[in-house]
């Protein structure tokens, strides 16, 4: 959201369309690889949380944002301010759980889904964004809160919107450390 | 499922970070599938001859462009037009020949391959970016211009520059129908 000195916005952005392109012909050649659905969303998984561990840096150095005191300001972050960096959409976010650990960004449209139109029959269970529950998964472990990110809802299977659920899992030491 | 008319400009770009990783994390899937190099140079021209045939349209539909009157004026519509739009750089344009078909382009930098430090050694004949010739060539295709399109030289080879060569194929009914 904020722009870092120096650098000029346009060095960062590309056009969308490439991307989406790009990103189609890499889940095409998986499903070539892979039989079952359950390995190409395993290895999209694993594909975006290779990215994400390296993405963080350049969230953390082009947001400059402040570290986040909540399970809720983390979400909202990644909804407010990565997702808006990164592809240009902003999802609402609802929490799902009365312990505040489960959250869901609710995208209206899903960026990366533009030239598709609808999943092969054959193809019921694949999560076709599924890297980007990978790199969500791996940015936030690079921040020490570990997280099962996963698709909820998607558009692409007839579902009214495409919904990504985060758990931000709780580790035993959560209570002795916190410093709120 | 369609949300599109009036589609604003800032919804058609993205962050060049997340595209340069994913497209890292393609060409990294291919290297594992392939061991020649030349098998995965082969793979991702064809991916980006893909890309270009669909990219082509939106392409047209974006920039409004006339048609070009010559071959140099296709050259310097893919650099200052089409690089500037999808990968938000602009390789500057020389002509190769007396003959008028061979061109290259010239990127100081190259906005594809910012997290790639150099080529491991057993991979010195991967055309890392060769997906980028094959969206020019696809592209080019669908304006019914045949064309070569080769890396002549790549920096992370250790050249000084990244420079792409397109040469176009003139057709025997070329002389016949040309009307200048």
């Amino acid at each position: 959201m904020s722009r870092s000195p120096g650098r000029k916005q346009e060095n960062h952005k590309i056009s969308r369309e490439l991307f989406v392109l790009t990103y189609g012909a890499l889940v095409a050649q998986l499903c070539k690889e892979y039989e079952k659905d359950e390995d190409v969303n395993a290895c999209l998984d694993r594909m975006g949380y290779s990215i994400g561990i390296r993405l963080i840096d350049d969230f953390l150095a082009r947001s400059a944002v402040k570290k986040c005191r909540s399970y809720s300001e983390t979400a909202d972050m990644i909804a407010q301010v990565a997702f808006k960096m990164y592809l240009g959409v902003t999802p609402s976010v609802s929490c799902n759980s009365v312990t505040g650990n489960e959250f869901s960004l609710i995208l209206d449209k899903n960026p990366l889904v533009d030239f598709v139109e609808e999943l092969p029959a054959e193809r019921a269970s694949l999560c076709y964004c599924n890297l980007l529950c990978g790199v969500i998964r791996g940015a936030l472990e690079m921040v020490h809160l570990e997280a099962e990110v996963s698709f909820l809802q998607d558009r692409l299977k007839g579902d009214a919107v495409t919904e990504i659920g985060i758990t931000f899992l709780r580790k035993p030491e959560d209570r002795k450390n916190r410093r709120n």
